[in-house]
């Protein structure tokens, strides 16, 4: 019933590792070319090139196009931990055109371009070297006019890789806030309503500098549900948070005496009118370009879909909204397989179910493990016994928690096996040790950094 | 899109309760439609009615059919919450041909009967009544021949009210021993396996004691996944496991300095084969009559599939195994509605996404609630804001936790009413408090008693 398909086709973009010895039936090396053609698919140069394609003078970026012969001049910023590779795609296709461009990257994140300087910075606290990248792209920007093209190339990390507090604020006095905040246990949106009054790039205040020029946005999102003024703060987004919603957050927690002074100078001075709030939706910064999200949870669970659909799976996507407890989510995830292997609902075999989120641990041991390889173990626990299932869960990062792993295979041979080996999974699973169970019996996924992150996917198997 | 329906369909077997100022579209009273279906298709009676059918001497028994004149007599034992149901659903059918029954069932829960006995009996607490009942059901198998055809109607609640403790133990035996494991953190499976090795009913031994009559069970589940060797501790199911392994459990546990002595010494002269196994799969006991499912979780689903796609809903059944904390639930449950209301995936609007099993709830606060309602709470909070989804959890017996609630309804639209009481959600639900929420808001689902239970139902509607 399924096709099977060579090692070829499997290492491509990326490699895998997993105990051989573990698939006779070739089952896994299946499921393994189902997972590689979705990172293939949110690979940041892949996802540029899907999306941006050139006919002659003819530029088409998803669904709009743009008659590069209206352009003198074509630039490219951006921040995140995709951002070179997304550069790199860019230049690809639209070489000398570019006429200037910077984006800021991780450190040890750098490659070799042409027309796009790469500045490596600070991540995840951002650094001297990312405001001064910050400050060439606000330079860039400036000097864009109506005849420009501006690209934003945005991808995970781009909060603290795109960074440039508000006039008369300093990096120091923005951290001091964030830890403030995160102390009183405010919430993320609390924290970013605030970031995106004290800062001159996020909350759509980027658009209003590039303005008039034409900005298109790239957005590779690691936000769960892709809220596009979520994403590194939405710089090129239309905010609806005020100056007032941001210093109410502060009275609410009865911090406004505590904050830095330049900070609270900066608010006043917003809700006194002497500095313009963020742009709202509607705003005509707004009316030319687009924010266009190039790979996010869904293209790659779209990808994972295709691939599986075509080795002969039936399939089915359930949501790219997964949260909660991973050893819970495990719980949800089992209880599908034990439905489709007792009754063949909600699909017969050969069945693929894919579901993508990012889920959480709430760490009481002191073993090794991350949310995936978590996953896997609570999930091992409830299809064990149960044949040709497998539950497989991938941090698209290729990094799952503190590990060298991207995740693990479940099925119901995982306690059998741990058995065989004298390891008590129980145990394992109690101390977040689930690295270290997996390592031993070889079904961890090993893929090394991917370059991207779309969060994660968690995958149902029955063969 | 949706075809209204009125008042009186939803009326039928159950009357709900709901806040109709929450219902200005109409769309509640749709949903509640479906969970009425659904309820109807595991009401006792109307599920022995389903899968019992006589026409002339032939009696239909699900797929098996038995010719009436080859029994001289018919008897009707059993023991459940919804026996005396199920009891009067047979008398219905069979009438004068039932020569003499006899069902316990929990006190408070008897009816008139013509032909089978009702005797109240204790639970979850077997009694003295129960052991009387069960010295008479054994009476009456042992007086049943091969020319008989005998009917064992097994519900929730049948382990405490299908009760015969083994030759020489005592009701106090059992139960001390009972406590003993699970003070030492015994599983339920590893009970089951004592409980199996101490009873002249269970674990098939009731089957071996009608043999060779035939026998036919009807069998309710309140058991996620239904395994028939543990609803009611499988009293007309193979068994697979033995004296040694029940032996082993004590050992295991170091507790057989510990045990009643009349335990242990029944146990060594299963050891010593001087009492026989429980019959294992195979056994010739099993060869005649059969073991049928009428009433489950997944027929419950079933038929509120079936309304809801009548109802012109586009539906989806993922599964029967839910287990899990109902509010790590909830947060799957909610990345299903908030998928379907962005993308129209897995399904478009109207959709009905059914799933069921049973969650927990770790107690941490000191509020009033249940497993269903505090589901709905967590829901609530991650789908606040999105129109037209409703996620509804059911307990199917009508009693949510120590409530007189079936469960909750939650919206887009609970915070915001909360809100406009004054109430602040995240409150109640760290108090474990879902009830007096959703009571000031009128969101609470009232059934009464429904005399069934296939533990749960989750809903996730798009309208």
């Amino acid at each position: 019933m399924l096709v099977r398909e060579g090692a070829a086709l499997i290492e491509g973009l990326v490699h895998w590792q997993y105990g051989e010895e573990n698939d006779p039936t070739g089952h896994r090396r299946l499921a393994m070319s189902v997972l590689a053609e979705a990172l293939r698919a949110v690979d940041p140069a892949e996802a540029v090139r899907r999306c941006l394609r050139l006919q002659g003078e003819t530029l088409f970026v998803g669904a709009e196009t743009y008659n590069l012969r209206r352009f003198r001049s074509i630039y490219v910023i951006g921040g995140g931990k995709a951002s070179v590779a997304m550069a790199m795609a860019v230049e690809e296709i639209l070489g000398d055109r570019i006429i200037a461009g910077l984006v800021n990257t991780k450190y040890g994140y750098t490659a070799p371009t042409a027309r796009v300087a790469i500045n490596e910075a600070g991540h995840p606290l951002p650094d001297e070297n990312g405001l001064r990248g910050g400050r060439r792209m606000l330079e860039l920007v400036e000097a864009a006019g109506e005849d420009s093209l501006v690209f934003c190339l945005i991808s995970g990390g781009g909060s603290a890789l795109l960074v440039s507090p508000a006039e008369g604020l300093t990096l120091a006095d923005k951290q001091g806030l964030t830890n403030l905040l995160l102390r009183c246990g405010a919430t993320i949106n609390e924290i970013n309503t605030l970031r995106k009054h004290l800062s001159r790039m996020k909350g759509g205040n980027l658009a209003r500098l590039a303005y008039p020029a034409t900005l298109v946005s790239l957005i590779l999102s690691d936000v769960v549900g892709n809220p596009l003024d979520v994403i590194a703060s939405g710089p090129t987004v239309p905010d609806t948070s005020t100056f007032a919603d941001a210093y109410n957050v502060l009275e609410r927690y009865g911090i406004l005496d505590q904050v830095p002074p330049a900070v609270l100078r900066h608010l006043r001075q917003g809700l006194a009118g002497e500095i313009p709030d963020t742009p709202k939706p509607g705003d005509p910064v707004f009316a030319k370009g687009q924010n266009l999200l190039v790979a996010s949870n869904e293209i790659a669970s779209e990808a994972a879909v295709a691939k599986a659909k075509e080795l002969g799976f039936n399939t089915l996507f359930l949501t790219s909204f997964v949260e909660g407890e991973a050893r819970e989510v495990a719980k949800f995830e089992a209880a599908l397989a034990r439905e489709v292997a007792r009754s063949g609902r909600p699909l017969a075999r050969p069945a693929c179910i894919v579901a993508g989120g990012e889920t959480t641990v709430t760490v009481r041991g002191q073993g090794k493990g991350g949310r995936n390889q978590e996953l896997c173990l609570a999930a091992a626990m409830k299809i064990s016994g149960i044949e040709n299932v497998a539950i497989i869960s991938l941090a698209t990062d290729g990094s799952d928690g503190p590990t060298d792993a991207a995740g693990a295979v479940a099925d119901g041979e995982t306690l059998a096996r741990a058995a065989g080996k004298g390891l008590d999974p129980w145990h394992y699973l109690a101390n977040n040790d689930s690295y270290t169970l997996f390592a031993q019996i070889g079904d961890l996924l090993v893929t090394g950094p991917t370059n991207t992150n779309v969060n994660d996917l968690v995958f149902v198997f029955a063969f």
